[in-house]
């Protein structure tokens, strides 16, 4: 069934697997009781290993002293900084196309009116006022996996709220002026189904899901098994951030040489990417007939974001990137775990497929 | 430092331990990646294993044709299905005072207008329509145990949200009638940070998080893992309630022999609790007293809910049953591993504390 032939997973951007050292963070957690709202010794055994776990994600950020509300994902805290952000008033809202859908979508719900920023082709935000009172800024594309300028929207003095969710654990991140910060564990190693926003000082920011935990920022019982998990990725990122992004910059160049013998164009300015991600256009084919087909050869790989790719639509990415085709983008993303073995597989095996692939029956 | 003293967990109301069971299912899929909205198979066999969950959990719930949506745990289930009552125009909603805080915060977050449902000594909502177009009603009561007449909620013919927190797993549940379910997996020995809403059709349920996943009704990547063991845990409970029931009812009867003897008074009816949660008041006594007493002794128990035992406040469940010291309430909650040494050691424990107990200086 699965698993018949030798699979190679490149779709770290999409969500990457648990790290064994964060496994084994958790694992004496495992089966242990504690509600961290218990008044019992569990209870605030839970509550102790909560706190630590905090403390982990500010520094990834570069943030040691923001507050850290842990919640389900990077789409609940970015739902929950746009709510914020226009309960403080801020009903023009600047924002770029690039941003991730959840942002857009926070955005609409929240009734905002959005100042759409500028992207290059190169898919750098062009930072502007234009009339807004408040910024949104992604530290990097989860699509192209290209750098933004945060530090050129913090200068404008305007509250700022940044998704850190493609740059925590791939860049050396310096965040202590965005007003709101949005991650999540599972891009990083983490575990799936907890992520953070935090939070610069003791704003309006009103709970998206209300209750008394998370000092009544955030309701439910929190995962604090996730939450170890989360703190335990943090950590090992921060460690290794400089020494694995070497690494893996190497790996994206060699990839980069060999998609380019193939044909492949960049999406996005390749030298300004955070280190493990790759987005390319083979021309006159679609991303998804290279992503079925590299499937097939035992690849995974994805064109757009995992969450927009049950469907064969254009990228929002690439379309606000004013690309002319935005069906057409592949991307190719490494992990921690990664080979130049697998590389050179996954570019033979790409090779094979381009020499006897036929153009899609599309017109840009 | 912790654990230097043995330590007896009976607080599985607040949260049950992860069951070795839950665990074994969970194990094959960490570090194996997939994220259920790529498209490769990676993707596709992590939304397989998605469908699959959803049926387990249905079936747990005596709705096996139901929808389910995952989301991050009872707390966002209830906000989301609230806020679906008030968008489909249903303004006025009967609920009890004994209903979970979570619930009470979506009202109030919702805009809605509770009609307040009285509530016998006994601890049983009286179901009345009292004008309103819609109920909330609990399956289970959270501190009492108290089994609540949804049957009675059904025979309105209004809508009615069931919350089956305190439920799953205990007693057998039918809740096909209901319009939505509530749930979570970490009090029925599944993770923390996963939980569900069933609803029975395609009604107007507004997504709280938005997003493509979960067929728009809740963004955010979905926690596979979780799910997984989300699931696992339902088919586990569903298999065995009946015999985990009879083998806790027995413990129960033990135990609540043992409390009367040593004078405690049980708060609502104990011949109508699902088995394993009593609750009771010790004259004289703050439940808080109770509670660090008897954690020094080594045993975790709990005033009230854990959400909100954090703070000695008066107990909200207990107020809306007329009891005359809203913080007296003790619970004492046993789960699956449970054994009748422990609940022996336990009323020892109890008895020596309470013949050396001074009464607390408060006034009923």
């Amino acid at each position: 069934m699965w698993g018949a032939v030798t699979r190679t997973y490149l779709d770290h951007a999409a969500t990457s697997p648990l790290l064994p050292e964060v496994d084994a963070a958790m694992a004496p957690w495992r089966g242990r009781p504690g509600n961290p709202s218990s008044v019992h010794q569990e209870g605030r055994r839970a509550a102790d290993a909560l706190e630590a776990a905090r403390a982990d994600v500010a520094r990834l950020l570069g943030r040691p002293d923001a507050g850290i509300v842990f919640c389900s994902g990077a789409t609940e805290a970015n739902h929950t900084a746009v709510r914020g952000l226009v309960a403080q008033g801020h009903q023009r809202i600047a924002a770029a196309g690039i941003e991730h859908p959840s942002v857009h979508e926070a955005l609409r719900m929240a009734g905002a009116e959005v100042v759409a920023l500028r992207v290059g082709a190169d898919g750098v935000i062009r930072i502007s006022e234009v009339g807004a009172t408040a910024l949104v800024c992604m530290a990097v594309n989860h699509e192209t996996g290209v750098i933004q300028p945060v530090e050129q929207a913090f200068a404008t003095g305007l509250p700022v709220h940044v998704d850190a969710t493609a740059a925590a654990g791939r860049i050396p991140l310096a965040l202590a002026e965005a007003t709101s910060v949005a991650l999540t564990a599972h891009k990083l190693g983490g575990p799936v189904g907890i992520g953070a926003l935090s939070l610069r000082d003791g704003g309006a920011f009103p709970a998206l899901v209300g209750g008394a935990q998370e000092r009544g920022r955030r309701g439910g019982t929190t995962d604090v098994i996730g939450a170890i998990g989360f703190a335990a990725a943090c950590a090992l990122a921060l460690r290794r951030v400089e020494e694995l992004g070497a690494e893996r910059a190497r790996l994206d160049e060699h990839l980069r040489r060999g998609l380019r013998a193939l044909g492949a164009e960049p999406v996005g300015a390749w030298e300004r990417t955070a280190p493990g991600t790759t987005c390319a256009t083979f021309p006159g084919l679609l991303g998804e007939t290279v992503v079925q087909a590299m499937d097939l050869a035992g690849f995974a790989i994805s064109s757009g974001a995992a969450c927009a790719s049950g469907s064969v639509g254009p990228s929002p990415v690439l379309a606000a990137m004013g690309h002319p085709e935005p069906r057409a983008g592949v991307r190719v993303s490494l992990g921690p775990s990664t080979t130049v073995g697998e590389v050179d597989a996954f570019l033979a095996a790409l090779g094979a497929f381009l020499a006897r692939a036929r153009p899609d029956a599309y017109s840009s």
